[in-house]
C-alpha cells in the first residue's frame, strides 16, 4: 500500500469516527480518560522499554544531549503524563455548549452551538509526552487526531498509543478517534498535509524550520504554535522595585520556553537608575546581558545588542536590553520584533497602561505582571495543547475551547423566505 | 518597481494603518461610512462612466450574458451598495467588546478583548458592489483591507475606491486602511498571498478555480467561501404539507445563491404520497429534476441521476432527488455528498430533529425550515461579508463579529510566577 492510499485510509475513518463520537457521553469519555491516566502507569515496564529503545538508537546517532533529554522518559514523567489525561478529565466538556442563542421576528429560534472541530492532525518534535497530552485533549472535545510524533520517538509513541487504544477498544469507541502515523518516511508529513478533504486542522508543535515547512506545504488550515520573542518595558512611571522583580522573574525563573521575557526595554529617565542594579542581579543569576548603545554607557562590559539579536528567541540565559525614547517607541519596537505573544509593561501611569494594551498587537498584553503567566493553567483554563500566535481562531493559549468550531441549530416550524 | 516591491509597500502600509486606528472612535467611523454613502451617490456618474469602460471592454471580448450583468452598476445598485454602507455604519462596533473577563486567585485580572485581525486581503471576481461592501464592513471592524477585483471590473472598482479613499482623507484618518491592488497582471495574486508577514487574512470570493488556486499557494491563513450543496431531508414523520412548502421555497424562490437546495432526500414510506405532487409543481416552475431510481418509478419521465448530480451545485433550476431508506442513510448521504453549508430536515418527530441536528456536520443545520435563511442579515447579524464552509474561525453567517479576533489584557500589580 502506497504512503498516500495509507493516510487517505487512516484520515478517512478518522472523520467518520468524530462524527460517530457525537453519541459519546462526557460521562463516558470522562471514564475512557481515567483508565487511560492507568493503564499508562500500569503499563510503564512496556513505555520504558520502548523508550530505552529511541534512547539508544538516538544516542547512536550522536544526537545532542537536549535533544535526549527531551526524549527520555521516566517513572515521573509518565506519572505527570497520566495526571495530565485525570487532569482533562475534570475539566467540563465544550461540546455542545450553547454559546448564544436568539429568536429571530419570524419565530426561528437560532443556537449557536459548540462542536468538535474534526480531524486535527498533530505534527511534533521527538517528546513522547506529547502522544498522551494531545490524545486526551483531542478526545475530550470529541475531536479525531492523527498525530505524527517526531522519528526519533517512533517506539515510544507506538507503545503509548497502542496502550491509550486499547482502552477506547475495550468501551467499543470507534479507534478512528485516536491515529498514529507509525512510518519514520519523511514524506508521510507532505502527504498528509494534501488531505484537505478529510483533515480539518494542521498544528504543528516544534522548531521554526517544521512550522515553516508545514505552512509552505499544507492545503488545511494551520495554527502555529510559534516562538516568543516577550518584551519587558520599564516605563519612565514604574515602580522600580516591581519592575526588577517581575523582569527577573519573566526572564530567570525558566528561560527555555516561550513565555519568558527575550528583551527588556527601559524608559531613558529611569535607565541609569534601573538599569545598574538590574543588570547586576542578573549577571548574578548568570544571564548574559547583550545591550543596546545607551546600556553599554550605563553598566560596564556589556556586549553591544544586534539587530539580530532583537529578533531573536534564545530559550537560553541571554537577554537583550534596550533603552527608549519613550512608551511610543517601546510600542513600536515590540509590534515590530516581538512575536506577537506576550508583552508586559510596568507604570503606575494610568493613560500609559491603557496606551500598551491597546496598541500592542499581541496575544497576551500585560501590565505590572511577568509575561510567564501566558499558559492554559496559570489562565485557569486547565491543560493546554499550545499557546497560538496566530490571530485567526485562536490566540494566546488553546485549551479544550479552543479545539471546537461551532455550528448554527435552528429550530424552525416551516418557515420559508419571501 | 516591481510587483513584489509595490505589493509588499502596500501591505506595510496597510499593517501599520490598522495598528494607528485603534485611536479611531465608533463615532468617527460611522460618521466616514455615511459620508462614504454619501459620496458614493453624489459621485455615481464617474462611478457609471468608469463602468461603461468595463463593460465595452468585456463586451469586445465576448464575455458571457450573466458576467456582464454582474459587471453591471445602474443607478439602482449603486443606491443599494450606499444603503450597505449606511447599514454597517448603523451596527454595533464589535472592537473592544468584553468577551469575557475573570480574576485568578493571585489577583490578576484576565479580559478576553475582541480585537480587529489586522490586514484581510480580499480577492473577487468582477462585481464592483463586493468592493464598497467590503470597504465598509473591514473599515467598520477596524481591519485594513486589500482589495483585488476581477481585472474585467478594474476601472469600475478604481473609480469607487478613489472616492471612498477621499473620504479617509478629508478624516485624516490613514490611507493605508483601504487599499486597492491597481494592476491586472494575474502574478499580483500569487504574490500577495505570500506575504505573510503583513497579511493575516485572505478571502477569495469566486468561483471553485479561484478558491482552489488560493489555497493551494497561500501561505496566509484562508477563510473559504465555498459551495453550498444544500440539501431537504423529508423524513417519514413530515408534515408533508409543510414538506411542500419548504422544499419549493428552497429551491425556486432564489436557485442561483448557495443557500439554495440542490439536493432534495425523502423516506420511502412517504415517497409515493409526497413525490407526484411535489415534482409536478416543481416542474410547473420549470425545475429539472434528476432522481434515483425508485424517483423515476413514482414520477414518469425523470432524468437519472449520477453520483455528479449529488456533488453538483446547480445554482440553477436543477433538483436531484433521492429516496432514502431511513434517517441514517439521510444523514450519511448529506455528510458524505454535501459542501457542510445548510441542511434541513422536515419532521414531526423529536428524536429524529435532534439525531439530525447533532450528526449534520455543517455550518447550519435547520428543521422544519428552508435553507434560505442561511445569511447574515436572516441570521440578525447585519451585512455579511460571506457564508464561510470552513470550521475555523468562522462558519456561516460571517459578519462584522467573525471579521475580529481577539487579544488578552491582564491586568496586574506585580505579580510574578513561582
Amino acid at each position: 500500500m502506497s504512503i498516500k492510499t495509507e493516510l487517505t485510509t487512516i484520515a478517512k475513518k478518522a472523520q467518520e469516527a468524530y462524527r460517530d463520537a457525537t453519541a459519546i457521553s462526557s460521562d463516558t469519555k470522562n471514564k475512557v480518560l481515567e483508565e487511560m491516566a492507568e493503564a499508562i502507569v500500569v503499563k510503564k515496564d512496556s513505555i520504558l522499554k520502548a523508550n530505552r529503545k529511541d534512547i539508544a538508537h538516538a544516542r547512536a546517532r550522536g544526537l545532542s544531549r537536549a535533544f535526549i533529554d527531551r526524549l527520555t522518559l521516566s517513572d515521573k514523567r509518565i506519572k505527570e503524563m497520566s495526571g495530565s489525561l485525570l487532569e482533562i478529565a475534570a475539566l467540563v466538556d465544550p461540546v455542545g455548549e450553547v454559546i448564544k442563542a436568539w429568536r429571530r421576528p419570524n419565530g426561528l429560534w437560532i443556537h449557536k452551538v459548540r462542536q468538535p472541530i474534526g480531524v486535527i492532525a498533530i505534527i511534533y518534535e521527538s517528546r513522547p509526552n506529547v502522544t498522551s497530552d494531545c490524545v486526551g485533549l483531542c478526545f475530550k472535545s470529541g475531536n479525531s487526531v492523527i498525530l505524527r510524533g517526531g522519528s526519533e520517538s517512533l517506539q515510544s509513541n507506538l507503545s503509548i498509543f497502542a496502550i491509550l487504544r486499547d482502552v477506547l477498544k475495550k468501551h467499543s469507541i470507534p479507534q478512528g478517534l485516536v491515529n498514529m502515523v507509525a512510518t519514520a518516511d519523511r514524506r508521510a508529513v507532505n502527504t498528509l498535509l494534501k488531505l484537505e478533504d478529510y483533515i480539518d486542522l494542521v498544528m504543528p508543535r516544534g522548531g521554526e524550520s517544521l512550522i515553516d515547512y508545514v505552512v509552505k506545504n499544507s492545503r488545511i488550515p494551520v495554527i502555529k504554535h510559534y516562538k516568543g520573542i516577550c518584551h519587558v518595558y520599564v516605563d519612565e512611571w514604574a515602580d522600580l522595585n516591581m519592575a526588577d522583580k517581575v523582569c527577573f522573574n519573566a526572564k530567570v525563573q525558566r528561560p527555555g520556553v516561550c513565555n519568558a521575557m527575550e528583551s527588556m526595554l527601559v524608559h531613558k529617565d529611569v535607565a541609569a537608575r534601573f538599569l545598574p542594579g538590574m543588570i547586576k542581579k542578573f549577571k548574578e543569576a548568570k544571564v548574559e546581558i547583550r545591550g543596546c548603545k545607551m546600556t553599554q554607557r550605563i553598566a560596564k562590559g556589556i556586549k553591544l545588542a544586534t539587530e539580530k539579536d532583537y529578533h531573536s528567541e534564545y530559550l537560553d540565559l541571554i537577554l537583550s536590553v534596550k533603552v527608549v525614547d519613550d512608551l511610543h517607541e517601546a510600542i513600536r519596537h515590540i509590534n515590530f520584533y516581538g512575536s506577537h505573544h506576550s508583552d508586559s509593561i510596568i507604570t503606575e501611569n494610568y493613560a500609559h497602561a491603557l496606551e500598551f494594551l491597546r496598541r500592542i498587537d499581541s496575544g497576551c498584553v500585560y501590565v505590572n505582571a511577568s509575561t510567564r503567566f501566558t499558559d492554559g493553567n496559570q489562565f485557569g483554563m486547565g491543560a493546554e495543547i499550545g499557546i497560538s500566535t496566530d490571530k485567526l481562531h485562536a490566540r494566546g493559549p488553546m485549551a479544550l475551547e479552543e479545539l471546537t468550531t461551532y455550528k448554527y441549530m435552528v429550530f424552525g416550524d416551516g418557515q420559508i423566505r419571501t
